[in-house]
């Protein structure tokens, strides 16, 4: 018999209804080897199948109603408009890798004729695109019960891709990964995938997913949570006899620097601005602003001022686990405990189990540069603002910056011409720079960047949110001297999937003239 | 004082003339700081002046004329011929590189345009495209001193790509790697590139090249070369702090599978082919054809003869080191010892010093799964034949088949479509697939992949050879909420740049639109 586990809800800290299967060995081994069964089938569906595949994923997920929403909830204590919200854009998510998908492009079709004739030698005929990788086992995360586990991003992509997909369900919310998993086998079933194209293990021991990574069947892992848990989860994957890529989102402090004419026009309306990122989600955001930076002036007591007035106002909210919870107090603490990092504000109190008490707290540059910790990321509503001196500070903190998911520059136009050279920097330690807004919010299209160099994430040269997040789970192959009966559609001299095609260096959707 | 070595000619064991200095750690460091330094400015050079380089660079290289083939006939024993042909090849990569960072569409420019008004909040401006990661470590090849080593496929897509290069010469022609980099680092000053975009550094001992590696500047490495070479730099960039992406491909040994009625039809033709594949270039190709399978019929027995007989005449040819050649007998000593693999054929007896005898082993499929090692590269002119009983067997081993870069078929259409399944699997556990060619000759062009699943490369995701290798060098960034003025140009409203952008999801060279 195997063991079970039951979800708590961080509200009231009660067992909520339905028990969990803990996957055993045995489990895990099964459910890969039917993932890479599925393979070879779900990599020969056509364009149309797959996006039909997603659409109906939406459209079963929708399906669920209220019912999603209600345990959802329960297990998270996220709010039910937070969650319809986050409902919409993981519909909105599949429908989109759809979209790509059925316009087809995304394969990067290349071909190169021949040149039978050439000298010294004949030029063969080769054509490339790129093939699924096979396998993605998908991490769920904590902080998006909906958008990022799953049917989130990763399997969203991994799916569109070609990629069976077994997720290992995050042990905070089992029952809104048991429902999600059933809509989308639903789904598969509808719309004739292979068995296996998609799974969900469940487990609230680390083993499961330690388990999960190292099975040979297993070509890829999506992942977004802790850095701790995103560097398990990489050096298990490089442990293998064959490693395999982690395309692991570990969250950052995503630093935000306040130039002194927007402190000097709109400092107040700044610090609510910032106050409200800092306190979206309860801080449960991998783009949640932990750090940010104004210039030692008239303007920068008010604006510590109106910081701390939004702060304090701020209610204490329930966060998504216990554990998380007291991570966030043991976090804030040691901020508190470092030389001259002074709390600033502190929000209202808690009044009910694992609720979070916003907190911001304060420092000089100097003290900045002598704590490496201030750095660390806390997860949860709180953030470090540092006075700094002159520009010259500014650009040492961006030159020492380790990798961020973002960098965030409030300037008017005089600021941002005066500062092109912190711009400058800062892109080369980002996935995503913002100007004049706020880091919390990562729009899904697909120009977004949702990465950065390590420590933000384990793969800087890859997206997880976005289209471009379909990109992390193929590899191109090239086919050379195959006759056009055996290639690929997409590679076949008339172009029959019309698609967008680099034929001898340039992009075209015409056929390949013979 | 630092310490130098001195080439050594595989032609008659004897010291070269010059000394070259072993880069001792504060010459590495000095290096890679002037890497860094050059990264800034050099990253931001326009497309027309980095292509300017780059064709330069080949000019120069032409520029050393015969000096330079001399040279490196001394160093690496391969005829005039061949290195001509290999210094045309190098130059005509670096031009190809030009000319794709002229035409500039490869830097994946996207674009979201703005949507104040959208409920429930509004949409931002955000635009992508791919920056250089920063200074690349670069390690010259034995096998091509000219096309993968100084000025190679790796130095070439890096410095497209926009990153700084510090070239570790490979010890075996440090003269040959002196001239190159003197001709690169001209053309950088002819065309006004930074001090420190290119550097090369020197070194018989493995300390240089892991310093190189570990350098907390260096953001990606380039290599060609052994699995034990590249496995160790991988482990040496996972080790950093900031672990760093390592572009190792590692050699494999490319099967060739030559199905029944071809084996029928041009048995001998084929014999032909395979021997003059297995001694090109004295067998020192990563695509060099270690394994051939053949069915047991009556078409094998001739088949074998006609091979054999094409290597016994294949003369004795000087190997590019002495190590190499050890490495070579000490290999084809191994395979010849397996129970019950059997020399089919040897080649002519060597005259000279560090000459390679060809070699051709023969088993049967039974002993080919009992021998893992028959899977296992031996870099030179040898291969093993295995005779296969049916269609299963090739399912099989092309089942259990590690990543390899390429996999070969032989077959008339009737054979091909009679084994759909057989390259179904091929494409999953290669990179190139070829059909009735020979997997030596990489061509550099745009649909090239040469790489492959590990333990044929180390990043089954990219190539390092066709002008998509420049991707291996860069990530992707976006911009959020960017004035005009502040966008770089490729990302600007107007496409002053005249490439082609993803702008809302569609591949345009329009301007956005305002």
């Amino acid at each position: 018999m195997s063991n079970t586990f039951q979800a708590i809800s961080p509200i009231d800290n009660q067992v909520l209804e339905g028990t969990f299967e803990i996957a055993d060995t045995r489990h895990i081994d099964e459910t890969v080897k039917k993932a890479a069964a599925a393979f070879g089938h779900y990599r020969k569906k056509d364009k149309e199948e797959i996006a039909r595949f997603l659409e109906e994923a939406a459209a079963e997920i929708e399906n669920l109603g209220d019912r999603l929403i209600e345990r959802c909830h329960l297990e998270t204590a996220l709010p039910y408009a937070r969650l319809k919200g986050e409902r919409g854009r993981t519909c909105n998510q599949l429908r989109l890798f759809a979209s790509v998908v059925r316009e087809g492009s995304w394969v990067d079709a290349r071909i190169d004729t021949a040149i039978p004739d050439r000298l010294p030698v004949p030029k063969p005929d080769i054509r490339h695109f790129n093939i699924p990788l096979g396998p993605v086992a998908v991490f769920g995360a904590s902080n998006f019960p909906l958008a990022f586990s799953t049917a989130g991003g990763d399997t969203a992509s991994a799916l569109a891709a070609g990629c069976p997909v077994v997720v290992k369900g995050h042990p905070a919310h089992p029952g809104t990964a048991a429902m999600v998993a059933d809509a989308i086998i639903k789904a598969a079933e509808k719309t004739g995938m292979p068995e296996g194209t998609f799974s969900l293990i469940q487990g609230n021991s680390f083993e499961v997913g330690e388990q999960l990574v190292k099975h040979p069947d297993i070509k890829a892992v999506g992942f977004t949570g802790s850095f701790r848990g995103g560097r398990a989860i990489w050096e298990y994957a490089n442990a293998r006899e064959e490693p395999i890529p982690v395309f692991a989102e570990m969250g950052s402090t995503n630093p935000v620097f306040i130039l002194p004419n927007a402190l000097k026009k709109r400092g107040s309306q700044l610090a609510e601005g910032l106050a409200g990122s800092i306190n979206l989600g309860v801080g449960q955001f991998c783009t949640n602003p932990g750090l940010a930076f104004i210039q030692n002036s008239e303007d920068s007591k008010p604006f510590a001022a109106a910081l701390a007035a939004k702060i304090k106002q701020t209610p204490a909210t329930t966060m998504l686990t216990a554990g998380i919870k007291t991570s966030y107090e043991n976090g804030t603490k040691h901020l508190g405990s470092l030389t001259n990092v002074e709390e600033l504000a502190s929000g209202q109190s808690d009044k009910a189990p694992n609720q979070a008490i916003s907190k911001v707290f304060e420092t000089d540059i100097q003290h900045y540069f002598q704590h490496d910790d201030l750095s660390e990321e806390v997860f949860g509503p709180s953030s470090v603002l540092v006075n700094y001196d002159d520009q010259n500070d500014l650009l040492k903190v961006a030159k020492e910056l380790e990798g961020h998911l973002t960098a965030t520059v409030h300037g008017t136009e005089e600021d941002l011409a005066n500062h092109k050279e912190l711009l400058d920097i800062l892109e080369t330690k980002v996935g995503r720079v913002v100007i004049n807004g706020f880091p919390t919010g990562v729009e899904v299209c697909h120009a977004m960047v949702h990465g950065g160099p390590y420590p933000a994430t384990t793969a800087p040269q890859s997206t997880s949110v976005g289209t471009n997040a379909i990109k992390r789970f193929v590899r191109p192959v090239c086919y050379q001297g195959y006759s056009d009966a055996l290639l690929p559609a997409a590679l076949k001299d008339k172009n029959q999937l019309h698609i967008w095609r680099m034929i001898n260096g340039v992009l075209t959707k015409e056929d390949v003239s013979s």
